[in-house]
Parts: C-alpha cells; structure tokens; sequence
C-alpha cells in the first residue's frame, strides 16, 4: 500500500511537529507532498494532482489547525481537485493528520475549544463518504513541544503506523509491526530504549480499552436492572 | 447598526443567489464586500479589512457550500485577518448566510449530507465565541432554482431582517418591521402582493412554534409521570 501526505502548512521550515513528521516518514514508502512548496501561489496543477491520487491508496490530509481546519492552501487544493478525482479516490481511504497548539482534552463541551475534534473535522469526514472512500480516525499530535522522549518516541511509532498498517489494526498486528520494524532497522532499537517498554505500553491501552468497555457494559446493566 | 457582508464567490457574476442578495440588500445599511473581487490574487490588505470590521457591528461570512466549507478566498482572508482582528470583534455579531445546492432537508443524519449544517459549520462557530462575539443562528438559502415567487420574497424579507434586525428578534419586532418597510418602499407592496399574506405566514410560523413548545411540554410531563 502507498501513502500520499498531502501537506498544508505555510511555515512548514520552522515546524518542529512537520519535521518530526518528515524523519518518522523518510524510511516508509510513502509520498511527501507539501502544497505551499509546489503550488506558492494556489493555482494547483490539475494533472499532477490527479496521477498521484491515482498512484496512492491512502490518502492523509496533514496540516496544523487554522481556525478549526486546513490552513487555506489546502482548501485551494479541494477547490480545484476534488471536482475531478471522484475515479481516483473511489474506495481508498482518507486519513487526517492533525497538530494543534492547544491539548486535545481541551476539545471537549467544557473544555476550551468547546467543541471536539471529531465535530471541526466533519467537512473532511463527509468528503470521505461522499467519495465511498474509508474515513480513517483522525492521527492527532497536539503540544508537541511539551512531551517528553519517550511520548515522543510513542508518537513516532504512531504515526508510522498510521502511515503504512491497515485500517483500525489489531493489537497482535501493530506489535507484531513494531517487531519487523526492529528487525529490518536496528537502529530504531537504540532509540527505542527498552522495546519491552514499547510493547507494555500497546498492552496498556488494551487494558483500558477492555476495562472501558467494561464499564460501559456495567452501565448498561444498571440501566436495565 | 452596521452589518459588513464579507461574500466569497469565485464566479458571483452568475451565481443567482448572489444577485438576488445584493438586490435585496440594497436599499439597507449594509456594505457588500466580495472578496474575490478586491483581492483576485488572495493576498489581503489587512488595514482595510481590520478598519472594515471597525465600523460594522454585525459582520456576515456570505458563501455557497465548497466542500461542507466556503471557498478557499475566505480562508485566505481568516489566516490573513482574524489574528490580529480580536479588539474590533469582541463583543460584536457573526452570522453566517449559506447557499446549498442540496436541499436543506438532506443535511440531517440519514439524509444525503449525513451531518447537518450546524455540524458543518462548527469551525466557524467555535472562531464566533472566541473572539467573544454572539453567532447567529445561519441564514440558509437552498435550490433558489426551484423556489416559487412567493416563497423567494419570503426568503428576501428574512434575509433583510437577518442583515438588519436585533439578533432573534421577537415576532412583534419582525412584523413591526416589515410595516414599517411597506411605509418607507411603497414598490415592496406591490411586489408583496398581499401583504396580509405575509404577515399571515409570520404568524403561521409562530404557530408552529407554540406547539412544538406545547408537544415538548406534554412530552416532558409524560417522562415525569
């Protein structure tokens, strides 16, 4: 599967998240594609477009948050593509790669932003639809600056998995892709520290997937009893 | 009160829609401004815009639906403008006017759309109550193609008092308006036909909300029983 990174972003030189993501790319067989570097003032060339769309089967948005969506070259993009790419986008999947200076808890009623990420994010999610193609939950990287190594690292591992494993991954295929990882990039290994510590981590968030749903299944008893 | 109408329309000269706007707007206090038109190549004269929203205490995002958003020329204009335009928006109103080709009733789970323009629109939602400012419930104008003469000077009347009455005025407020326009346009009669008919059809509306407020009641009382 080839994965086509379609990016938004105006100050991409200075971006610490943008280049995060470019180092956790170089080694997948993905296509980096950043729109303000091709297209300087907007006018997208439609047949260049239109090939790599067809030459990929993952389609990712990735852009920072410009109040509450794409940066505008992106929106340029849709405007002069999207009418034509309804044969190249049939079926695949698009994805969404988010940064955002503000933490994602604060995406919440209550919380700061007010509304959730999933909500800002519906034009995209309908273009998806709209396409038949496979809406792919949202890959959100938020106060980057502020996390530490090895978060960092989790991130990394994240992202590349976002990138190039199949949609909605089981937890015995993403470890499983974190070992083959290892074995063809040693050098990973040095990074990653403790790769027990990487794998604890996966099984944790099963744990609370499982003790969410639990919960939820308790709920429901409660409700009906 | 002043109301700035920010319009983007890459090609308004044959848009219906935005003929039948400025006709009716043009007898109100109101500035059109067509972005498009001022800024052909996107980059922005930020003084004039930051003055333009100075003076206006009701400013309108004017728009088709691109892609469940508006063209990419508004977005220019947000990542040019709102930055630096938080002292002359707080405090102020944003409302947004939006023409669909798509009939209303299909945005609405299930319907054609999926997500209902509310969802769609959240972004610009979310920039109204940062900057303080009280959002306005939208204007929504769809398949004007299809609409009767009737039903299109209904939708000219609201669309006036949406540019120039307080924010959700009362029905009192919206038919003494409409009386008071009869006295100062003599020609809007004429073209009114009867005017009964449409101070009637304000008063059917009302109607309707009065029993969906008695349903809701009954429906409360049942859920306490």
């Amino acid at each position: 599967m080839k994965t086509l990174i379609i990016i938004s972003h105006p100050t991409i030189d200075t971006s610490l998240n943008q280049q995060f993501f470019k180092e956790a790319s170089a080694t997948l067989p993905i296509t980096w594609h950043h729109l303000e570097a091709c297209y300087p003032d907007g006018k997208v060339g439609l047949p260049t477009e239109l090939n790599l769309l067809k030459e990929h089967e993952r389609i990712i948005f990735q852009f920072p948050f410009y109040w509450y969506s794409a940066p505008a070259h992106l929106k340029m993009w849709q405007d002069q593509v999207l009418e034509s790419a309804e044969q190249y986008l049939k079926g695949k999947e698009l994805g969404i790669v988010l940064t955002t200076g503000v933490a994602t808890k604060e995406y919440q009623a209550g919380g700061k932003e007010e509304y959730t990420i999933s909500e800002f994010l519906r034009p995209y999610q309908r273009i998806a639809h709209k396409f038949q193609m496979s809406f792919l939950p949202p890959f959100v990287l938020s106060q980057f600056m502020y996390q530490t190594e090895s978060q960092r690292f989790e991130k990394l591992i994240a992202y590349q998995q976002y990138l190039s494993l199949a949609n909605k991954p089981s937890l015995v295929h993403r470890i499983a892709w974190f070992m083959e990882r290892l074995e063809q990039h040693p050098a990973i290994e040095q990074s990653a520290g403790n790769k027990q510590e990487m794998i604890v981590e996966m099984l944790e968030e099963a744990k609370e997937t499982i003790e969410d749903l639990t919960f939820t299944l308790q709920e429901l008893k409660g409700t009906s009893s």
